[in-house]
């Protein structure tokens, strides 16, 4: 989507292969570089996987997150366009969707989170609306009788991260990238604060750049100095899917955000009848299990604001771990490493800001110039 | 646990590998019998596998079921020399615990109704025991502080199930039966109103009796003449299974019917550590999906019941479908088929009614004679 330089031939290594890397190291390999990606897993499974693929800057907004809000509105409009491209490149469709997101105010305490919600959305200029509960019913049948008030939001779309993930993979190994998959790297090579490459194996694989896009497990990558460490750490979230039926097809994104509750629940209906359900977000670790209380919060939460999935089929239930940072804000750019750039702890924003992280980073790597962009997001910025 | 005669020698085909079916098989052989079972699936995978051992017949008690009472306060007091016999036979242990079970009352129509089913067991003779909340805590430390009454029942007792099906394998072939898994018979041969044997791959396997059981599925069996199909249909349940941790560990089953629920709850703690927890009770034929509203339920009951679950990883989650007859009471012995005998139809109770099914139509078997134990489960009942 850049306009970069076909004749650029740097060989760059990228460790982490979800889509953050796969999506730099897609527009990279369209550019001429030579590029490797080295997963200690399967490529695109771990938090890519695991994610909903809400693409919602307008509705998650919080007041104090402006330049991320910035990040996240620029990601949200590139993606139109990046679907086309990712499409046309991969020959897979990724399931984007435009009907809007719709935030519910379950009960009373609820609508009245809501409208601070909406009064800081709106002194920050967002095209959201005020709707009663009898207008949010019917753009959305399914809702309860119980919701009083809800936010429409036009502009926060979704897609269908899984399948992203697929057409990144194939379109990234179409434009000669190089994937390797089930590959931890033994370490990073670092000389004289340059970075050189990195030790797969016992072999050095040399590299002109290394971009560091391992999600939470960043800063257990061997051979980083500890003043280039990114302070990401994993944040659990316990998911669901429903299998929708006949009668019971929700259209839009429905967020229903609780404030009595430990968990907020957002239901994603997919375009193959899948009702992603998520999620908690827990400091566990690295502990990925199900828990008893996990499940019941997103059961009772999609239940209380969509009485209908009660019936529903169960499809799947999973865990991931959100890289998150210490400010919630993702780590983008040069350190103090030269030839390392990082790409990392995306926390809940993953997917939306894949698009605009893979191009930033791929244009910071072709052209040495940090962007505007993404200069408020360096790693300088924790110490 | 009859004393059969040794020199007995009957053919035996019997149709169904599940605990009802093992059972009989077992004493059968170890009485001299040539015993072959039919199991379409893997034995004992179904309900037999699915249940959560509870042995309750106090617990259960429904005033109008005098004649399933009896049968089930029977059985009960025939677990203990089942299991050292079983466990004698097999070299497995079973898992047999006789800590007792509570009944709570979660809220106050909870405990309201709670009250009338203690007035019920006490007409009926039963030895339990009418608690405040604080005594009930006394005796299971981790029940929710706002439950305000109990029923404890000291003579409801449990079994690992799943082990007891490992069990009895073990302890039939031991016992030089025949067990055919993955392989479901064709019909049974009826000729002039006299079952000849059943037809398994084109084959005729005679016999000079066969047992029909075959839990839900006993009804679908070719060759039945209308007049002896038994009337017993799939009840499916939902049931997960929780993980017990340090300092969440119950000894005894807790029993949570819930007033104003459609799902009561009971939980199961098992040897190993896990927590088995069930069940709901619903008319939807052979579908064996788990739902949201299924889950939902159950978690809630068991949190309500037992607040200090909520952190506990979840290790598994299934549904079974329980044989439910028309009264829900077992058919048991002589149908209007000569040579044919029915085990089937057990609902919610086959675990518990595996010893006194397995011995008393053994006896049948062996000496042609029905006991009044089984008199009143007999087909007939029916027409």
């Amino acid at each position: 989507m850049q306009n970069h330089n076909p004749h650029s031939n740097k060989r760059v290594v990228i460790i982490g292969g979800g889509v953050i890397g796969l999506g730099i190291g897609w527009q990279l390999a369209k550019a001429g570089c030579t590029v490797s990606i080295y997963e200690r897993d399967q490529a695109g499974r771990a938090a890519s996987w695991a994610a909903a693929g809400m693409l919602a800057p307008h509705a998650e907004v919080h007041f104090e997150e402006r330049a991320l809000l910035k990040l996240g509105v620029q990601s949200c409009r590139m993606y139109p366009e990046w679907v086309v491209e990712l499409e046309t490149d991969s020959q897979i469709s990724v399931g984007y969707r435009a009907e809007g997101t719709l935030i519910v105010g379950v009960d009373r305490d609820d609508a009245r989170e809501l409208e601070h919600h909406y009064e800081s959305q709106q002194l920050l200029d967002l095209k959201v609306e005020w709707l009663i509960g009898a207008a949010a019913r019917e753009m959305e049948p399914l809702l309860s009788p119980k919701i009083t008030a809800a936010i429409w939001s036009r502009d926060d779309h979704q897609v269908d991260n899984r399948a992203m993930v697929k057409a990144l993979i194939g379109a990234y190994q179409k434009a000669n990238g190089t994937l390797h998959e089930n590959t931890p790297i033994d370490k990073i090579e670092i000389v004289k604060g340059k970075a050189k490459g990195v030790w797969v194996k016992n072999n050095l694989e040399e590299a002109d750049v290394i971009v560091l896009a391992a999600g939470c497990w960043s800063s257990d990558i061997d051979g980083l100095p500890q003043a280039v460490k990114p302070p990401v750490r994993p944040v659990k979230g316990q998911m669901l899917a429903l299998q929708m039926e006949e009668g019971i097809v929700l259209q839009k994104v429905i967020r229903a955000p609780r404030a009595k509750y430990p968990t907020d629940v957002y239901l994603v209906p997919k375009d193959d009848g899948r009702l992603v359900i998520g999620a908690t977000s827990e400091e566990m670790g690295f502990d990925t299990r199900l828990t008893a209380g996990g499940l019941f919060e997103l059961l009772r939460g999609t239940w209380e604001a969509v009485p209908g999935i009660y019936d529903l089929p169960i499809l799947e239930t999973w865990t991931g771990l959100r890289p998150g940072s210490r400010d919630n804000a993702p780590i983008l750019g040069e350190t103090g490493v030269e030839n390392l750039i990082m790409a990392t702890g995306h926390y809940r924003n993953g997917i939306l800001l894949t698009p605009v992280t893979a191009c930033e980073i791929a244009s910071l790597i072709l052209t040495g110039k940090t962007s505007e962009t993404i200069a408020p997001f360096q790693l300088s910025r924790f110490w």
